[in-house]
């Protein structure tokens, strides 16, 4: 099971981290274009370099489908490093009628063996029920984001609430039937999450917008993780990519993640003793 | 402009017929398995004999992409069969932060060479101007789905109307700004175009759920076109791409694809006649 997996990792390494894969030529130390793959090399010495702290990888596909073909070899051979004792996500923010999400489930879960995958709301049960039918795998579902463009329709009131806190008592009814959903939460609007933890209390948060996007840390653990300061992962991708633009490139990500996940531990303890 | 290709290509070529080509090794004629590239066999038969009549063909990027990287050369393949005097769609739903869409407009409008991308709305502004800032470039936003689900989240009360018509009407803004906007509507529930359409006269529909998905095409042409009856696409999949599973299945969709273009045809001029 997905959630039994994620918890005992969280459990095991003490850490809510995700590194977001978001590999771009135009951000990656210059030394490194003399290499054949370059940006293989990047991911490489980056997931060696961080894969003790962060407990999930996620690359973003979008930055992979835009190189084409090199794109969707690059990821193929990238997650061939990532260790099988780490949560890997395709951030493909995907769904569509259900035949069509049904071919993207079997491409994300059954030929890349990704272990989750993002998903956007919008277009109901049926774009979303191909994804939940693998009981096994995680299933983020988008329902607060970290963007300006949030405000448009997902604070929308409908029956006297944000249309976001009725994607995620959608995801609710979902998650009591399949037992593997999860959500998409932005840390630039941390409290608004405790509104979404009360109606779900239990299921996993993937909360990007860490770093680069502003997102609030303290609040995103206090209000984002469960009553245990867990069911969480933390999302941050720029600010430990690009930590550097030298040959200590690798070194420097280990830093910010090894920084950042320490300040994620201090607020969880931080709520772990007010709630004791 | 986009919009001035697409009423051009309705006015010369007498059609609104866009085909989806959602290819499936599953569906095609099995004796195609005989073939190397039985896909690109299959596609190359579809669009030849069919695209005198109709004026788009969109490819459904997640039939492709399940295929991994053979399915990307296919794509490219393809893409090279369709004549430039069609309007070509990446049926690909996307839409995620700022940055996330530029690489994804980027691909599928400069790499790829596309006329026209699907996308999601629920992100908001920022994560459909990376595409609108292609303003040669057709941008349809998902409205109103002809699946299901679609009932979950577009048919919610905001404001006293539902929340596809606050997509509809953010769009018109978008629109009054980039100029190149187009909403997917779905042809199940053709009763509810019209709503869209007083709120939006002129923008163009892309209008999928003919055939298979049960579609009512009458009262998609009647509420779905403009006050021209045009501005619209209806697209028909697999109805006409696996009209046979026999030898003739090319000549049986060109017939599928003639007959639905009469029909649509026929409505068009009952509308026109209606209003003149």
């Amino acid at each position: 099971m997905f959630k039994n997996k994620l918890s005992k990792l969280i459990r095991d390494k003490n850490s809510l981290l995700s590194i977001g894969l978001d590999v771009d030529i135009e951000k990656i130390p210059k030394f490194l274009l003399r290499e054949k793959d370059p940006l293989y090399i990047f991911n490489r010495e980056i997931i060696e370099a961080t894969k003790d702290i962060a407990i999930a990888f996620k690359p973003n596909i979008g930055f992979y489908e835009a190189l084409g073909i090199a794109g969707w070899r690059l990821l193929e051979k990238t997650l061939q490093l990532i260790p099988s004792d780490h949560i890997i996500i395709a951030d493909a923010k995907r769904a569509d009628i259900y035949n069509t999400s049904k071919k993207c489930a079997e491409f994300y879960f059954e030929n890349c063996n990704f272990d989750a995958v993002t998903v956007s709301p919008y277009m109901g049960t049926d774009s979303i029920s191909a994804f939940l039918e693998y009981d096994t795998s995680g299933v983020f579902i988008v329902c607060l984001t970290s963007n300006d463009g949030s405000c448009d329709f997902q604070y929308l009131n409908v029956d006297d609430e944000p249309l976001y806190l009725k994607v995620a008592r959608k995801v609710l009814e979902w998650d009591l039937k399949f037992g593997n959903c999860g959500l998409v939460v932005g840390a630039t609007h941390p409290e608004d999450l405790s509104s979404i933890r009360e109606i779900v209390p239990t299921i996993p948060f993937l909360i990007p917008g860490i770093g680069k996007q502003g997102g609030n840390l303290k609040y995103s653990i206090q209000y984002g993780t469960d009553n245990q300061a867990s069911a969480a992962l933390i999302n941050s991708s720029r600010n430990i990519l690009y930590a550097s633009d030298k040959f200590n490139f690798a070194e420097a990500a280990r830093e910010a993640a090894l920084e950042l996940n320490d300040e994620i531990n201090k607020f969880r303890i931080q709520k772990n003793e007010f709630l004791t």
